[in-house]
């Protein structure tokens, strides 16, 4: 194969880790890089904040990277952009709400002065050498949703981020299916679309028909106060919740942080066009009587910490749930918090409040026969899956196959992977470095997996720690054994068990400086090994041992 | 009131602690218990393996407790029993399944010797003294369920256990609706019924319709070898498994260790005809074509351990993945498991299996339908909506409500909550100590909040570790101080972090000493305070910090 033919496609993220979604491009001496997003923690990951990708591969190609061009403004799109420009300061490509979000990651972590942004729109056109890049209008439960298409000599291939087809959007145009048909009718190379939803049968409703169902709980709840909870930078879903209000007479307030923000920066960029004296500020709820009022809060996933769950546990300083109210989840709960969103439904029930969760959400990503539709209009000559669990890209490999692309042409590609492709072949050609970076506080990757694996140890079992000031030399006991638990069990200082923990300790220290051993490596193994057993024995629990000792 | 007139219902598990169905019926002189169940820890109980109730009330009642009547086999209705026995050896009662599994549950916890059991049938009635209970049969997933009829002179009450109404069970007979409306025209007080499925409208499907769907399936993939995941104890389940296997002309073996000795029970007490040669030992797979084999497993709700997660992971002995294979979960996530489900079936797909997760499964439990129906036949006085979360008790009591029970007749109880009724009148009356006792490797109770806290902690942060000896009486620095870490971040000797965190405690103790506090308390927590403050600042982590000192 020649290099100078062939497109290299790596996704340094993806695939094991849902959320890190970032893919580079590679043509001739040019790589652009689409998205750039975070993952959050899984659940053996303890204490861990934020999961970002590794992209040493690009650091290591540092003059070929020409920007970075952003899809939407997602946190799994966008979440990592600080970290990546830290290291690799590019200039960004995103359209106007996409950028206005980026800009509050970048000065968040000060690096707003120093990084070069562009405003695109649709239809714009961006030039990186050997790649040249187009964004092409889609929907999804984000506003200014972007596919992108990139073009080269080697031929052009289609990305089309998050999305879904929508005929009927709230706010700006529907997905442009005509440039769509257009690019394919001229020829596309390969397209990654994406899987999320490729296991549903049918079409995704309208996001026009969430409205719809807010007009009839809205009616049907005349007379109480309303509260709705939903995702923060679904900016749409928050227009159709204002509108409704202002249709049956009702002020706004919003509560939660990121909706706050959400809804002064739509404002400002003229993406939110609210009633003249809908919006009140949290504190004047007071002077309104319940039914004319609805409180927009965040919370929707059963987040500890968000607005809803503190309403929902009399901790909001403005709101607190009283018998009637009803409360709305205009959302599903991403997998993984069904039963945190379930304990908060269940605080909301035991205050007294009328809760629902049905029908109030519609899903920002195309299902099964609109992501045929896509291929119907693209024809690519390859398909890569993207976006979505395993079992997700593999869904949308058979709809592939059903829409006549033949199994060779389809690619599920693991992070890292790097696959060439032309218009005469296409392979899986070596692996890029990559991986996940974990952070924790202020430190990136400074948490690898052995202090996870400790962490999960402490966490299931609790410490033992034994120390002793022994003599230099012979290794005899000057002072102690002493014995500190933590996380462990219950023990007082008069407890049986700490006198046996006490003399298995004291026992093996004088056995060994006995036999003339001050090796202090063996002495503490041993005294571990020792205490292991003895607790293991006795009360089948595996703390994590450790021994101090004190040369003096 | 008089308390000899009066009922005492007291559920001694159950709001908040989804799993521990236990509940004591009080009428002058006689305690009847029905069921006594464990539940699973929850996430933020970390290193617990179990929860048990308290029944401390029970305890100081002992001769007042007369019997332990159960209503079904599953886990969160029997898994406590021999913890209770240690406590109160009092005899029990149940049908022939449901004590064959309580049997091995005793003689795990070497207590079948010592314990009292009476087998009993459908229609049998069983005299407790100022108790009588009848058992009545109802349909569930698991053979043999009973609803317990309690009659006393003061009224009857219904409890249903967990029940559905299946009109076409596979094995015996469909539940007793006659008896229900037998009792009901006589008069019942109050109703327990089973809320799970509250939130669902409709009927729940009879599991007979699982069979047809096994067929289609199975006619579907006649070419492939057939894997199927489900619930060990759904017996039912697993002879529809078995019939569709010799329908096919398939021979099936069994994996996983609860799924192979239920087999076994079932075969004994004449629950389970498998016809001749169907059954073949794992190891005898190997004998026959993938088309004529059906593989049964554990590990339907994603369970690390179990039989398909190391069949998907390459761990199990006799079966691993390979490409074509198909697999069906005869199986729904219960809520908090979809995450686990889902990583095993990405596995599976991974490992080149068509997995089926759709279609091969019905509840358990009754859905709103059923419910009133069980209601119109019962009549009661009173309704106590039990089994199942605060939202699903709430929303059984709205159907109680939609069948003529009027608001101040129906009662959500908490925990150890005291209901007193009678035909007159009914009221919350005090509060049963109760509560969840946490089980840890052999240890009950000894691991309470305090232990949990520290676990939550280093679970998130880890722990450093300072120590040093210093001299009696000056507090003067002899040795150290030294720094352990572990869980924190990964330290070496010669970090920048490490050489500061040993100057801020070689700093502390000197300056605590030339002030000439030697007091170790002091000592410690400004060690402590100092460590504390200084790894915040620098990098937003909050380890535990502990301090030891040895006088020497």
């Amino acid at each position: 194969m020649n290099d100078n033919n062939h497109i290299k496609i790596i996704p340094l993220g993806g695939l094991g880790q849902i959320g890190m979604n970032i893919t580079a491009f590679e043509y001739r001496d040019t790589i652009v890089v689409i998205d750039c997003g975070l993952a959050f923690p899984e659940d053996d990951m303890l204490g861990i904040d934020l999961v970002i990708p590794d992209v040493s591969y690009l650091v290591e190609q540092k003059d070929k990277v020409k920007g970075l061009v952003i899809t939407h403004g997602h946190e799994d799109h966008i979440g990592a952009i600080p970290y990546f420009i830290k290291q690799l300061n590019v200039p960004i490509y995103a359209t106007k709400l996409t950028m206005a979000l980026i800009d509050g990651k970048l000065k968040e972590h000060m690096l707003d002065n120093e990084t070069k942004r562009h405003v695109v729109n649709f239809g714009d056109f961006v030039d990186f050498g050997d790649i040249r890049t187009e964004f092409i209008k889609t929907n999804h439960s984000i506003a200014d949703a972007a596919a992108i298409a990139l073009h080269t000599d080697a031929g052009v291939i289609v990305h089309t981020g998050d999305f879904k087809i929508d005929y009927t959007p709230v706010f700006g145009d529907p997905i442009d299916l005509q440039r769509f048909a257009e690019l394919g009718k001229n020829g596309v190379l390969a397209l990654l679309c994406d899987s999320t939803n490729a296991e549903r049968p049918g079409y995704t409703h309208s996001e026009k028909t969430v409205g719809r169902a807010f007009d009839e709980i809205f009616d049907d709840h005349e007379d109480t106060r309303i509260f709705v909870a939903t995702f923060a930078s679904n900016i749409d879903r928050i227009r159709q919740i204002i509108n409704t209000a202002y249709k049956y007479g009702r002020k706004v307030a919003v509560q939660g942080r990121s909706i706050e923000n959400i809804v002064v920066t739509a404002q400002e960029i003229g993406y939110l066009d609210i009633p003249e004296g809908t919006l009140i500020d949290i504190d004047q709820i007071r002077d309104y009587p319940d039914e004319k009022l609805v409180i927009i809060t965040t919370g929707s996933q059963g987040e500890t910490m968000a607005a809803l769950n503190r309403i929902a546990n009399k901790q909001n300083k403005w709101a607190k749930i009283k018998p009637g109210d009803t409360v709305i989840f205009s959302s599903n709960p991403i997998p993984g918090n069904e039963k945190a969103v379930s304990k908060v439904i269940n605080e909301l029930v035991m205050q007294g409040a009328d809760v629902i969760y049905q029908d109030a959400h519609v899903s920002g990503h195309a299902s099964r026969e609109e992501i045929k539709l896509i291929y119907s209009l693209v024809r690519p000559k390859y398909a890569i899956p993207v976006h979505g669990e395993y079992r997700h890209l593999k869904a949308q490999a058979m709809i592939a196959r059903d829409m006549g692309i033949p199994r060779e042409h389809i690619f599920i590609l693991q992070a890292g992977e790097i696959l060439k492709i032309s218009e005469n072949d296409a392979d899986r050609s070596g692996h890029a470095a990559t991986g996940s970076l974990f952070v924790d506080g202020l430190g990136v990757g400074d948490v690898g997996n052995v202090v996870l694996r400790d962490r999960q140890i402490l966490a299931e079992n609790g410490m033992v720690m034994v120390f002793a000031a022994v003599a230099a030399g012979t290794g005899e006991l000057v002072a102690g054994p002493e014995i500190i638990t933590r996380g462990f069990i219950y023990v007082r200082e008069s407890d049986e068990i700490m006198t046996e923990m006490l003399e298995v300790a004291g026992e093996t220290i004088r056995r060994l400086s006995e036999k003339g051993i001050a090796d202090w490596n063996k002495m503490k193994s041993a005294i571990r090994d020792e205490m292991g057993s003895f607790i293991w024995g006795k009360m089948k629990r595996r703390p994590m041992v450790m021994t101090v000792l004190i040369e003096v």
